[in-house]
């Protein structure tokens, strides 16, 4: 099994109205380093799990909604919890619509899965990992 | 799958007695940087894998019990070789326990798996991965 | 020269109301990574610079008066624009204010100066250094 | 399940010479920082899935054959293209060999598998996982 | 004393042809990450030492110049031997002129110094610091 | 002026027999990650501040003294209490002598300074910086 990971980063407010959050109920904001990783069982005909600069820029697109913003202003997550795991979730959804709608090119087969993981804080992280393909 | 990681660490002292492990076989030390990452396929009520103020504290405290201290001294590890492998599971299994005994409340049936790196030099970790439910 | 470096974060909100900072006008967010060095000619009597404990505890006490805010909505810096620039001579100055206070002890001639680092993201950072003797 | 991992690092030239990889075509460079990964479902009599050193020194011997070299002029990537992903495969390969022919002892029958990740840059990385059973 | 940090990074080919080198006398190459550090006594207007996004695009303007090329095909390094030393100077004084010619505004007059370092690897790097300021 | 830094590591036990040190008292251990740094206004005829083969040689044999040992066993430690900021100094004082001594070649009028920080967890380092030259 090969994989691919390209890192970027985010800047974002937000804030958590549940008592669980404590303090973070506040507005307060993250960086959040991001790191997707693809995995693919075979190598395309170019040798690669995917081309480097058009998942960067597919990733950057991504991010590009949520940099610097507050995201308690987002229709996208009205009355969502927008927790680590969540926006984790979020990401790697939208990255593979876009990988869907062709962003890496029209032949992805080779490709199984997408992890995100966004990296709050030097002692903390969340992620989701998910399939590529249909059905599963 | 979602995951949640938390980093800590411990400085310890202990010996390897045992020729296999060279030098390493005179009392030493080691800071360990400890990753502990918790994989569930849905997330709790709160959004989240895990209340990772809860999940930083039991580690905290599974920690607690090695920190500065000679492992050689400690009657848990009485003639067992406290490789970073046996460490990590040791860390692995004894916050298992504190899951299971309600450290992260009451319900954690959504999580599926811990998995325990300890960091010992910037050029090598070991660890553990373990299941968080009943017969596996 | 000797020097001791701790390492904390913050994780908080802001807004930089200047169009010069484009789309960080609008609220945003950032974890900043926060290292603090203080730098003496000499050791004191314990073979140190500072207490790290104690000085881990001052860097915490002056961090949490940030920790998850927007800072937007502290009277602390009204009509002041809060760049990485500007928030690193706070806690600088808000920790030399401690230092001076006793919070290292009551004999910290040997101390030269303080310096404060925070890092907003993998690709950026900001500082400040100051001297902790009076008239420099 | 077990895991044991060391990093190194090589330093090579190589070209691209596919339209596809853009300005890579040219001869150009990259440090890679090279993460090895072994997993075992057991540890050995000595409490550890491989001796550390040993794994250390059968990595070295591989990357020593990279080293310092333009890799456009090494027989073994004629007509290939040398992409991160073909390296990781290539270096993974190379090591399960060495592991087969006792470069880690007589025993590795509890030895599962072996992963080679190579950072190319702080924000790039690509990895290849296989078996170090027969028949899988 | 303020600072401000950038980091990016290059990936060249190039051979140090003297014996002194040993291995690195063949073609090799390496991934440089580039810290680029202004340091100045004051902030400017808006509370910065300089406009990040215009530090970051100066850097890489001059990095340009360098990505993705075999150095011993560059006139500008025609005899000189590309160490990692002689290569921050390269990259300082090139960043200088931009400075100089109005690359980060027209009012400069704050700002002191500028460092560059180069981490080759994760166990090494070079740097070299200069002032920004007429006859220092 | 121009820099080089090289990084090894060692880990090492040892206690700090004073009640100031809380915990500390007891035998543990600690991962040292160590940064060495040279200084120079000028490069040497290689284009560079030193040999990196050879500084990385000096230092190893300088941390070969305190590899896998209990610092409270050795002669050189007795009554000296093994902070972080003793031992960056001792590392800087032996290092300094093998320099004099032409560990770095018999030509090192052009190095001014030599630093020394010992990272002993993720979130405290130690350092120390002294003169290579005579009469400073």
């Amino acid at each position: 099994m090969f994989s691919l990971t390209v890192r970027d980063h985010t800047m974002v407010a937000h804030s958590l109205p549940d008592p669980f959050f404590g303090p973070a109920q506040r507005v307060h904001g993250a960086t959040y380093v991001v790191d997707v990783t693809l995995r693919a069982a075979d190598l395309d005909p170019h040798g690669v799990v995917a081309d480097i600069g058009a998942l960067a820029r597919e990733l950057r697109a991504v991010l590009a909604d949520l940099d610097h913003r507050n995201l308690d202003d987002d229709p996208a997550f009205a009355g969502v919890l927008t927790t680590t795991e969540v926006l984790a979730r979020t990401v790697a959804d939208r990255l593979a619509g876009r990988v869907a709608a062709g962003g890496l090119g029209p032949d992805t087969r080779h490709l199984r899965d997408l992890e995100v993981v966004l990296g709050e804080s030097p002692v903390a992280s969340a992620g989701y990992r998910r399939s590529l393909r249909d059905g599963e």
